[in-house]
C-alpha cells in the first residue's frame, strides 16, 4: 500500500511516499470488528502465517510464516474467526520502505540517511494503513518481544481503537544490558569496513562479518543457557566423547560454534545492516514511562483495552519480572489484565515455539474475544427485550 | 626466568626456549613451606599486587596490582605471613613469551603460529617455575576465574604439590553459553581485515575492530543485569530525565554505550589478538573430567589438597551452581572442602572487588593456613615427647 502523505516521525524527521507490505489472513466480517493486528519483532516480516506459493499454486519450501504455529484455520488465533493483519514495518528490510530504498528527495538510495524509526512511528504506519482498510478498532493487537512493545504502543497511543491487547515475551523498556548487547552488535556493523558508513550499496558489498558477529550475539540472547547446553553442550564436532579436540583457536571445535557460525553466514545473506540498526534503536528507545517522569502506570494510565500478558521462566533477554512490572502497572491502574508464566526452557526464542500450555492460553484468550464480538454483533436479547449480560 | 629446556604441551606441539616473568611479594621462609601461588584469569599479568616504582623510587600511577586489595601486608592474603608468587603464562602479552615474540624455530614472529596452551600446560610451566625457585610444596595455589581453573588443575596434576586449594569464581568447565560468547569475540578478531591471519605485526597494524567488540562482549558477561542497571540504567548521555535522545543509530546516546565503548579502546591499546584467541580457547578446553567419561568426582579423586570454593550469587558468567558442582564432586570424595557463596550484586567481578564477607572469608581461611605452617615448622610438643594436636 502506498502512502503519498508524508509521516512525521518522533525525531522531528518525516517520512514521504512511502509503501508497506503486509498480509491478511481469514476474512473482515460486516461491522469489521474482527481484526487482529500481529506487530513484528527484530528480523521478521508480515509473512507471519501460511505458506508462499509459486505460480502453479505449490507450496514454496521453507516459506513458512513465523508464527505458523500459532496463527491460521483452527489455531490458537483462529483465522475461521478472525481477520490477521501483519505489517512490514518501514525501515525494515522486506518490501516495506527502508534503507535499501530510493530517497525521493534525493533521488539517491538512503543507506544510512533513512530516518531513525520508533516503535511510536510504526504504530502510527500501522494506523494509518488500518483506516486505509476501513478498519477503526481492532479486536487485538498481538506481538511478542518488539512485537509485544508495539502492541503495548498501541494501547497508550491509540487506545479507543484497541480492545485487546496480547503483548507476549516483552519489556516496558530495556534494561542497560540489553542495551548493551544491541550497542556491541551495532559496534561490530558499524566498523565493519564494508559498512562505508552505511552506503555500502553503491559500492557494492555488504557488511558481512559485521552482521555475521551481530546475529551470534542475538542467538545467545535468545536461547537459555540450560536449553544451549542441552542442544550442544561441550560436544567437539566429529569427535566422540573422550577424544582430545584438534586444538586450533580459529578451526570449529564445539558444536555450539558450528551452530552460531551457521546461524550468523545465514542472516547475513538476507538482512540488512541499516535495518539492523535501525530497529536495535527502536527497541533500545521505547520507554513509555519515559513521558510520564519514568511512571509506567501513568503511561499505561491512557489505555483502555483489556490486557493478556505472557512471559517464559528462562527467557533472560525478556524476563518475567519485566513482564511483571507491566501487569503491577495495569494492575495500578486497575485495568483489566491476565497474566500467564509459562515455564518453558527455551529461553526468549520460547514465544515462537509450539508450547502446549502457552498454545492453550492464547486459544482461550482469542475464544473469549470471539464470544464478545458475537456479543456485540448480535446481542442476546431478553424475553423483556433487554440485552443480557452473560458471564465469560 | 629463562627455560632453555622445550615444555611439551597438551596438543602435542612444544614450547621451545621460552621466558617466564613473574613477581613474588614477602619472604619464603627457611623451610619453604609458606608459598602460595596466584594464578592469572584472561586479561591479567604476573602484576598482583603492589605498585611499580619509577627510578626514584616514585609510585607510578595506575600501577596498583590487579588483586591488591587481596593480597599485601596485613591484607587477607598477608604477605607478612606468605610468600605470593605470580607468574605471567605463556601466550600471554605481559612479558612472558607469547605470539608477539620470536620463533625460535623459524626466526619469525609466532603471531598465529603460537601453539595452542592449556590449563595444564600453564600448570606445568609454573611447576617448573617453581622447582627453579626450589618450591616443592605449596601452603597454597589461588586462583579467580580462568586462574580458579588453574588452581584446580594444581590440585589434580601436581597432588602432592599443592596443601590448599583456593577456587575463586570458577568453574570445572565453560558451558555451551560461556563457549559461544568466547567465540563471538574470537570471531570479532579473526575477521577483522586487521588480523592478517594473526600476523598483523608484520603489516604494522592491530585487529583494533574485533579487539573492541571482543572486549565489550566480555564486559558485559562480567557484570550482573542488576549492577549494569544502577550503574548506567537507562540514563542518556549529557541529557536530563525525560529530554528526548538525539535519535542516531551510531551516536552514543545511552551511558551504557559510553562505557563499553571506552572499555573496548583501552583495551585494543594495550592487549594482543592472538592472546585473546589463546587464552579464550584455554577456557574452551579446561574440562578436567573428560578424561574421566564426563565425571569431575573421578577427576577430583587424584587431589589430596584442602579446598575453599567461593562463589558470588550474582555471578552469571560462573554461577553459584557450578562451583557446587566442584564441592559436590570434592564431597563425594571426602576431601576437605569449605565453600562459601557470597551474596554480591557485581556479578562475575565480584570476585576482584573489596567485599567485606568475601575478604574476611579469605583471611580466615590463609589464618587457618599460617597457623597450620607454624605446628608443622615448630611442632608443640608435650611433656611426653610427642607432639600434640591442636584442633583448628
Amino acid at each position: 500500500m502506498h502512502f503519498p502523505t508524508p509521516l512525521p516521525l518522533q525525531s522531528g524527521a518525516v517520512l514521504s511516499d512511502y509503501t508497506l507490505v503486509y498480509e491478511t489472513y481469514g476474512r473482515l466480517n460486516a461491522d469489521r470488528s474482527n481484526a487482529v493486528l500481529v506487530c513484528h519483532a527484530l528480523n521478521a516480516s508480515h509473512h507471519v502465517a501460511g505458506l508462499h506459493a509459486d505460480e502453479t499454486g505449490q507450496a514454496l519450501p521453507k516459506s513458512q510464516g513465523w508464527w505458523d504455529n500459532l496463527i491460521g484455520p483452527g489455531k490458537p488465533l483462529n483465522t475461521d474467526q478472525f481477520f490477521v493483519i501483519c505489517i512490514n514495518n518501514p525501515g525494515s528490510c522486506f518490501g516495506s520502505t527502508g534503507p535499501m530504498h530510493t530517497n525521493p528527495a534525493t533521488g539517491k538510495v538512503y543507506g544510512a540517511d533513512f530516518p531513525v524509526v520508533t516503535v511510536e512511528d510504526w504504530v502510527d504506519a500501522q494506523a494509518r494503513l488500518l483506516d486505509r482498510l476501513g478498519i477503526t478498532q481492532l479486536a487485538a493487537v498481538l506481538g511478542g518481544s518488539l512485537g509485544g512493545m508495539q502492541a503495548l504502543c498501541w494501547s497508550m497511543r491509540h487506545p479507543q481503537r484497541v480492545r485487546h491487547c496480547v503483548a507476549v515475551a516483552t519489556a516496558p523498556n530495556l534494561s542497560a544490558q540489553n542495551i548493551a548487547f544491541n550497542e556491541v552488535a551495532r559496534r561490530a556493523i558499524v566498523t565493519d569496513p564494508d559498512f562505508h558508513d552505511g552506503h555500502f550499496y553503491e559500492h557494492g558489498v555488504v557488511p558481512r562479518r559485521g552482521l555475521r558477529v551481530a546475529r551470534m550475539i542475538g542467538h545467545i540472547t535468545y536461547l537459555s543457557d540450560d536449553v544451549m547446553d542441552e542442544k550442544f553442550g561441550r560436544e567437539l564436532v566429529g569427535r566422540a566423547l573422550g577424544d582430545a579436540p584438534s586444538y586450533s583457536t580459529q578451526d570449529i571445535e564445539f558444536q555450539v560454534e558450528s551452530y552460531l557460525r551457521y546461524q550468523g553466514d545465514k542472516f547475513s545473506d538476507y538482512f540488512d545492516a541499516n535495518t539492523y540498526l535501525l530497529i536495535t534503536r527502536a527497541l533500545d528507545y521505547f520507554d513509555p514511562a519515559r513521558a510520564f517522569g519514568g511512571s509506567l502506570a501513568k503511561a499505561l494510565a491512557q489505555a483502555v483495552a483489556k490486557f493478556l500478558v505472557i512471559s517464559f521462566t528462562t527467557d533472560w533477554r525478556f524476563s518475567p519480572e519485566r513482564s511483571r512490572e507491566i501487569v503491577k502497572a495495569l494492575v495500578d491502574n486497575r485495568h483489566d489484565v491476565s497474566y500467564c508464566e509459562i515455564d518453558a526452557p527455551h529461553g526468549h526464542d520460547a514465544f515462537l515455539l509450539d508450547d502446549a500450555r502457552y498454545h492453550s492460553v492464547v486459544r482461550a484468550y482469542f475464544s473469549r474475544i470471539a464470544l464478545e464480538l458475537r456479543q456485540l454483533s448480535s446481542p442476546l436479547v431478553s424475553s423483556s427485550g433487554q440485552p443480557m449480560n452473560i458471564a465469560v
